[in-house]
């Protein structure tokens, strides 16, 4: 079930209060670089974290901080500017503090504070200028400052990501908010993906837990700009419980589809907001023997430096989509195999067909949303990654030298 | 053992004639396109093909023909500007007629004859040129003729790669030579790697099979580019046994040392013409749980765009080695682990030391062959990776609409 999002953010489903502001992090005048979000009471909490083995200090502090809690939060603090990654001991201690001073000032558990950063990596957090930022943040407050907290999560992205849907459940409304940051950062020169995200229904954390990762699953993790994978990424979820509405089995499918929309809505933010990006690709694998090997060969794909950079330069070159999928390591038959650009077909069942290439070379110049599509000739599994081009910006941003 | 590589090609070691003429398969007036390597006598024969799964109609040939003669080969014959790849069974039939061609010419059976291509993917080969053309490959045959083949074999290398090496097995002076192609290819806009060795040892086809693997596991296998892997690879090896020296267990090690020295020579050689590359990148990574982490670490590093565009940068950013390394899915301990670029150690045992970052900066400017280190903390296995710099003139390179 496809469900429509509604403009919106975390602040959209009721019971969440949100703020962003600037305490000197990053360089520049009026540069927004501390995000709060807080719920009135405390909420259900799930969270998925880098697989990245070097996981950042707040990383680690959160993870211990929703075990600790047994999966509830009153809020999440979030720095962009620096990513408190690879700091050792003094970095942990940074991000405890951060959390400690929070859960002070909201009056709750240090535990029930959960923390994100981003930003430059292997620099010592200015965890004072946090600490003295931190009232502000408090005093900013409010259920109409989910826009602010967008921005204030932002590096060097090009625009804010924020998305909300709505549903009934046990006949009330409910409502899914979020906000994500991607990969366009100059001053940290990594991609760090960090997305929060709001309900006011109540769920068991188990079963909210459940959700996130199913909607993660093909969403966030289905989206790559670079094949880099950060230190920092997070997705985090909270439900307030503010709605009335209790998420049972019953509600749990249309509540994942709707959270599945705004998480898609917010991924794809990341995508179009890539480094140096200037088109929109879904790579979609068929004809795969397993989901799994489907998700792979469209990664291997949608990674394929030869393949984003012919899509930059307008070239229906189906040769790159066919040899990317061939050293995925998967099932593949290259005599029953398949190459779309669009809906134009240039290699069926092991044959070449470029009679249609002018068409696919004019639909790639024309639009900014491509779709390609490769059938592996291998089975009846298949899956959608999306990702960007690349082009000569991505290099220049990514090799500028860091002040 | 290191070997030093001397001045020499395929025709260095005796029993071997090469030529490189030019039949029409490239556009342009006095392009060479067609390579011949003859064995003056049925030679032992090794090769080592690509793992892509949309295996070219060459590769699949030549793997039947080393089947079919029990590892012997009388010739190599090889075309540029056309990779003959998924061009379904016409294409097969193009690779036996081109291998049939030459046999009848040389008075040789088909299966003693190996074949490769590299050039456009998905385009019929023109194997009426190719048959037109061979007379006069034939005719050209020499054995001071190595370099013009090593010119036939290039797509857009901006330069042809030949490497030679001496021992003494046996009390008697042996040679190896070798030529190859690697990645810089507009036309075909597909990586291809090529390389074709030669020795006038005699050696057994399984231990010559042994001692091609070996000697490519730590060059060809530890070379990359951008992380593409061809439909076309191939490396191929003859030994002529015209030295009178025959390769037994005891002459082994010394006779693999100089094959790799000069398989490292012809490699290098692919990285350095590597598609817009300004620097050779050598990725060691140390403190690995087993050899096969290391090379898949090295690996993730050395195919991070992130680390590629950094070091074309000059920005010693080494958070990015660090999660380059934390993404590879290998043992890695952060506590433990360190990073250094040249002689700089900017991080250890877990701790930012960017006091060294100047001189690091420095190091990368200046020099066009960098030297970066990561240990990972969890045992003491290492492996070296060489790659070469990311920059803005690959996108271009490989963007540009395909004529």
């Amino acid at each position: 079930m496809k469900v429509a999002t509604v403009a919106g953010g975390v602040t959209t489903p009721r019971g969440f209060k949100a703020s962003g502001v600037g305490v000197g992090i990053k360089r520049g005048e009026g540069q927004l670089d501390l995000a709060l979000l807080a719920a009135d009471r405390p909420a259900a909490a799930a969270a998925v974290f880098t697989t990245n083995r070097a996981q950042a200090a707040p990383v680690v502090v959160s993870r211990e901080h929703l075990r600790a809690s047994g999966g509830f939060a009153r809020a999440i603090i979030v720095n962009s500017g620096c990513a408190n990654a690879c700091t050792g001991e003094q970095g942990l201690e940074a991000a405890r503090a951060m959390a400690a001073d929070t859960a002070r000032l909201l009056g709750c558990r240090p535990e029930e504070v959960l923390v994100a950063s981003t930003g430059v990596i292997g620099v010592a957090l200015p965890i004072d200028r946090i600490r003295r930022g931190l009232p502000s943040a408090i005093a900013a407050l409010g259920d109409d400052q989910g826009a602010a907290a967008a921005r204030a999560i932002m590096t060097t992205d090009p625009f804010p990501k924020e998305s909300a849907a709505r549903l009934v459940a046990g006949g009330r409304p409910v409502a899914i908010g979020g906000m994500a940051k991607g990969s366009g950062m100059i001053e940290p020169k990594l991609a760090t993906m960090l997305a929060f995200l709001t309900t006011d229904a109540a769920a068991p954390p188990p079963l909210l837990d459940r959700a996130l990762r199913e909607a993660v699953a093909v969403t966030f993790n289905a989206i790559t700009v670079d094949g880099e994978c950060s230190t920092n990424d997070c997705v985090m979820l909270l439900a307030s419980g503010a709605s009335g509405a209790t998420l049972t089995d019953a509600e749990y499918p249309a509540f994942v589809s709707a959270l599945t929309a705004v998480c898609r809505e917010l991924a794809l933010g990341i995508v179009r907001g890539g480094e140096g990006a200037t088109k929109l690709i879904a790579v979609t694998v068929t004809g795969a023997a397993t989901e799994d090997e489907a998700r792979r060969a469209a990664k291997t794909i949608a990674n394929s430096p030869l393949v984003k950079t012919a899509i930059h330069g307008g070239d229906p070159n189906w040769g790159r989509l066919v040899a990317a999928a061939g050293r995925a390591d998967v099932a593949f038959d290259l005599a029953r195999a398949s190459a779309a650009i669009g809906p134009m077909t240039l290699f069926r069942d092991g044959q070449p067909h470029d009679e249609a290439a002018p068409e696919a070379a004019a639909y790639l110049r024309a639009n900014a949303e491509i779709e390609v599509t490769v059938h592996l000739g291998a089975g009846s599994a298949s899956a959608t990654v999306w990702t960007c081009d690349l082009s000569a910006e991505y290099v220049r941003i990514n090799a500028e030298y860091r002040t």
